[in-house]
């Protein structure tokens, strides 16, 4: 008994290790791309790579290995047992692929999104062809390494989404596509080329007014930062250093307002994980799909209904410029939400946003099959569009090449986003039987939301898969309709 | 033959990844004390503990006594070579004390700045004074462990000023000491409690002419930025990235324009090392005295010289507010270079600084060998003030207890300061033979300052020691007469 409890005391000793590399890299990362002088960028790469490599080869060490053999059976701490599962799924997934092929893989993938911007640049796909098809023949490979079920599909998946399978997604995502494309052709468009909100608002009163709203939705500064990027993301250095990043548009405040909204959703999820998580690989989000409904969740649920309008209208006018004051708030929601298909997936609205994913990852998916070719993809790209969307891309720089993804080899990602808004939409089912939402979002004070994601979702990291967290707080699994319901009532 | 140059390029290896750890280092510190949220601090200790850890372990392995020994002697690369004196350096000393009373004296490090920083509010020696002995212990135990020739200081001294002995010191610091108190006796003095610079000007306004000189003196932003804090530094995190910060006192603009000038001045030595010590430990300042010369260099024998205000006056009005267009620049430049002794040596104007430095050294030397106690410490130091400044501080608050170097164990540091004031009236004395210093700073172009500073200081990093530095651009050893002619000049 003793002796396991040695060795647990050793394994947590590893995890911490393993804890301080991700939180040098996390840094690195972060000051990357906020901070970082333009000439220090090849060194950086360098230092990143050399401190990934060294949590590499923990995460891959015979003593990982044995920890795992001697403790899988063996412990009674429910928080060693899931860092076990952790660390064994990330043992194996990477002892699966042969060093060599790795190393050649890692070279491709920075090769490709090199070139993969210049082919953006010129909008000449035929460029960035080649190095999709590598990447897309490294990933069947891979995937084969790995193995699966039903669906090779399923192998990649599991990296953004564990338990998440084509099965599940094709149970769902059909409905879901045709609910959004019959509501966007029943429904009146915006034809209109100018929206009223476009209007100069200065940047320093964007910040001011978001970080207000910040504060609000619980968000700790002691515990976190906002800067200025041009990707926004949120990055948890580790649960008590959580830092956002956003972007400010001085002729569109939407862009930094709903910006900082969603960062800030993904980053209260990692600023209220349970502190018995703490120098674990338990200590984030559990997926990319859970994480997104949380910053969905607050964008889409919170940020984009009337209710936050209402009670955040005067807080916006007095951070706002004259013009903006002559706009009634009717008029300013109504613009807020304008429904447009568009090119381009990020700046797509909420309805619109889904059927670019639907888009993806019917492409990827048929990629891995083998039922597509990469050459196809222009084409096939459009066609979709034109189904979906009702809009055609005039260049691929609009089209196939607008996202990176793929240049990093990130098959199997997209899927996420639109399993964000529908775990968030059945989070919100799920909070309005329990209070009133409306009421507090109208009241001002977010606590109750805030810790009702905290008790529900936040706090237990990686102790749960998606799926089961989706069950555990809903009571059933997988379900488009509340999202469908949500936006048959919105628009 | 092949068998060196393998083991050359090894060798170079294990360098390039002590490098690595090194800029995660220094990274993490900078953003420690720039960025870092408050309850981010405890883990980030944690980290930087951890690599810390790592880097000292490749710094005392075997692999690179090895190197050590095999290449020390059969190198012909010169880079190579000195590199190898650096880490045998390194390795030697660290090797020298005993595991565990590292780790002793690691903990009483931490221990005794937190006391410190107690004693220091409350104004109560006494507090500190048990830590103090402890301190002075352990480093009285390590000089005898490291070993030196003719003073137990010397070997002290070596970490922060190689080749720098207790009797170098002894041949210049009192007749430095001499010309400064007569220079004080004979001059007027200041007895106003009011400087007519003191006077609102908004921090935003301050930077910007900040940023202007900064562009003047050569800092390339491209690999470089400016922050704000509250203990003003430069930061190397390798030559491509060397960043500056400092710190705005909106009622005294000299405090942020002066010690971006000085940190300015640190950062151009980073900045200009040679491209051939990249990824070496010769990649670095050769000294905290040369260093502290560069940045005194720019802040003294050009920043606070009336050519520079000359030339900059129109420029530092237009940022100004109209306050500052009413002072004529001759009691502008009258109220720039006030002399009068003050009891905070980081608050010193530059005649008197040096005297704060006398001090110090004076009781250090003192101290390790055996002739003074600590608990007398207070009352000598007022002595001291008394005899050197005129002034005694009301409470060893702003006495004794004001400076945090002796709690972080650091006893041979402060000469550096003082060197860096002789040297750098060397590097003038010699720069003035090859062109006029005082037409170039009327013309507000700086490029042959900087320069000249590159080819002769600079680009060497750890390649030459500071003495042999001095000789080489000097032709001369270290000689205080020409900063004493500099003080008898201007005061």
């Amino acid at each position: 008994m003793n002796q396991i409890k040695d060795m647990e005391k050793d394994f947590l000793q590893l995890l911490k290790e393993q804890s301080f590399y991700q939180e040098a890299i996390n840094l690195s990362q972060w000051d990357a791309r906020t901070k970082l002088p333009a000439k220090g960028a090849g060194k950086r790469a360098e230092v990143a790579g050399f401190l990934s490599e060294k949590l590499h080869l923990l995460q891959t060490s015979d003593r990982m290995k044995y920890f795992i053999d001697m403790l899988k059976e063996k412990t009674n701490d429910a928080v060693i047992l899931k860092s076990i599962g952790v660390c064994e799924d990330t043992y194996e997934r990477n002892k699966k692929i042969p060093h060599e092929e790795m190393k050649e893989y890692v070279t491709l993938q920075s090769k490709s999104e090199a070139i993969w911007q210049e082919a953006r640049e010129k909008s000449d796909f035929s460029l960035f062809q080649p190095y999709l098809e590598k990447l897309v023949h490294f990933n069947k490979k891979f995937a084969a390494y790995w193995g699966y079920e039903e669906h090779i599909y399923d192998a990649l998946l599991h990296d953004f989404e564990p338990g998440v399978t084509v099965k599940v997604l094709d149970s769902v995502f059909p409905k879901l596509k045709d609910a959004l494309t019959s509501l966007l052709e029943k429904m009146e468009q915006s034809h209109s080329d100018t929206n009223p909100l476009i209007h100069h608002f200065p940047k320093e009163n964007q910040r001011a007014f978001s970080l207000e709203i910040l504060k609000k939705m619980g968000y700790d500064f002691g515990a976190g930062r906002l800067d200025e990027t041009i990707h926004p993301f949120a990055i948890g250095i580790n649960k008590n250093d959580v830092r956002i990043t956003t972007r400010y548009d001085e002729n569109d405040f939407r862009m930094a307002v709903f910006g900082t909204i969603h960062e800030g959703g993904h980053a209260l999820y990692e600023q209220n994980l349970s502190d018995i998580l703490s120098h674990t690989p338990l200590s984030e989000g559990t997926s990319m799909g859970i994480h997104e409904s949380q910053s969905l969740f607050w964008e889409i649920f919170v940020g984009r209904s009337k209710a936050f309008w209402k009670a955040n209208y005067n807080l916006f006018q007095s951070h706002a410029p004259a013009y903006f004051r002559e706009i009634p708030l009717d008029n300013f929601y109504g613009a807020l939400n304008e429904v447009k298909p568009s090119f381009i997936r990020i700046e797509a609205d909420e309805l619109t946003y889904s059927l670019h994913i639907m888009l993806r990852y019917e492409l990827e998916k048929a990629l891995l099959n083998g039922e597509i070719h990469v050459k196809d993809l222009p084409e096939l790209w459009n066609e979709k569009m034109r189904d979906y969307l009702g809009v055609v891309p005039a260049s691929d720089k609009d089209g196939v090449l607008q996202d990176i993804h793929w240049a990093g080899g990130d098959f199997g990602y997209f899927p996420s986003y639109s399993l964000g808004y529908m775990y968030a939409a059945q989070f919100e089912n799920t909070m309005k039987k329990q209070f009133d939402l409306n009421e507090v979002i109208l009241s001002g004070d977010y606590r109750p939301i805030t810790n009702w994601l905290k008790e529900n979702i936040h706090q237990y990291g990686k102790m749960k898969k998606p799926l089961e967290i989706l069950q555990d707080v809903t009571g059933e699994g997988l379900n488009p309709d509340y999202l469908i319901r949500h936006f048959q009532k919105k628009f």
